[in-house]
């Protein structure tokens, strides 16, 4: 479960793009994104994928950004004509698009008279917007309200990230340890996990199976912002582990 | 835009899985679904991805089955505690889960007197559903109403995928051909390629940019149900790149 602290602070990703839901683009911004939340202690609660459809982005933002504390865009800021992210964030909040001077600056300063419509487009930003640095290549992305709009490109993605994080209220930062058995599949492991985890609801236990040439078995993930108290709860997985006959069972690091 | 054609026919997918949402996973699900429906012609309208919590699963279920033509769910059918996927489906539509005798016969014959009370809640069907056929390993998934419920782990899910297309009323495939401009970037190329797509809004063109050695460049794809018309406006794309002075423009196969 993601949900249980009461200090918890949510964020969704709206994904924005017909490259993804054509197949054509494997998606890998989530994942980096989820990562780089957890370490600021924020929860990314919920994700969405749309094709780039006005009507499409604009409802599910508005849903995202009214049921959670933040909500991060990527895609659709480029300067073709199917890039309608910018216009879709300004439509969900009833507001125009401005062009934004210090984007044009840098623009101007590289294309010179190279500076063509295309181009422009990637220099507006909503009214009431401010702008989240790009430290890679390339225009800004853009936040307004509780949303972060930024590229779909990962490397570009990551980079302006770490602009967002300083701007978001976190939470403290959630720890993992990960208990790994060998030897057993997860139907025989799934009684003793269960018991600790309803004893323990305020974290999340995991079990990740994987099949290796030496049989089953699993990677049981705890997940808490308490270390203190992760560190009883593994021992006491362990311990219920062994309790049950599965001998094969350490602590791994996956750091 | 994925939009356009009248015998549109259109699926969602649902990934559940706390795993996707903390980072620890990459989903390769979601590509691999959207590609197979490209082969017979569904359109992947969205995607939502929902942690392991039952009223988080149950909404997002209940509205992508009742937008959509049909949902695809992967994720939480495993034995474990926190693998509610098949409760969340059977509340979702209102029904009880029951073991399904065939289900219960296959692990039966492969656990013998080690079927125990965790690998029998693999075997739970919601009234009404039919089972889709696991040709991998492990149980089969089930279908109820117009939502298919598979497999999390990827081998496992692209297997039953075979058993879902069958049982979906396919429109024409999407034929997909691409146009790869080399040396000039995305600004170059906005202005001919949105010509031509606004000359076909029946055609779906994107343009995926890449950065090589060689300086800036970018795919363009046209996608279509009509080969045809598709051939036509290959060429007349071509023609207008060209027009433009973007010379390094040739098609090329990525299939």
């Amino acid at each position: 479960m993601a949900s249980g602290a009461d200090d918890r602070v949510t964020c969704a990703v709206l994904i924005i793009g017909d490259e993804i839901l054509s197949g054509r683009t494997q998606d890998t911004n989530l994942r980096d994104i989820a990562r780089y939340l957890n370490v600021i202690g924020v929860d990314l609660a919920e994700a969405r994928t749309v094709p780039d459809v006005m009507d499409e982005i604009v409802g599910a933002l508005n849903a995202l950004r009214e049921k959670y504390d933040y909500v991060i865009t990527t895609g659709g800021i480029g300067p073709t004509h199917d890039d309608i992210t910018a216009d879709a964030v300004a439509e969900a909040f009833g507001v125009e698009l401005f062009e934004h001077p210090e984007i044009i600056a840098m623009m101007e300063a590289r294309f010179g008279d190279q500076l063509n419509a295309a181009r422009r487009r990637m220099a507006r930003v909503p009214v009431g917007g401010d702008l989240v640095k790009n430290p890679v290549q390339g225009p800004p992305g853009f936040t307004i309200g509780n949303v972060f709009t930024l590229a779909g490109v990962p490397q570009i993605m990551r980079g302006m990230l770490e602009d967002v994080g300083p701007r978001m209220r976190g939470g403290r930062p959630t720890v993992s340890r990960t208990v790994r058995v060998e030897g057993s599949g997860e139907g025989a492991i799934a009684a003793p996990l269960e018991v600790v985890a309803k004893a323990h609801p305020d974290m999340s236990l995991g079990s990740y199976p994987f099949f290796s040439p030496d049989g089953y078995g699993s990677n049981l993930v705890i997940r808490s912002r308490d270390p203190e108290a992760l560190t009883g709860v593994i021992a006491e997985l362990i311990a219920a582990l062994k309790a049950a006959g599965i001998d094969n069972v350490r602590e791994i690091d996956v750091a």
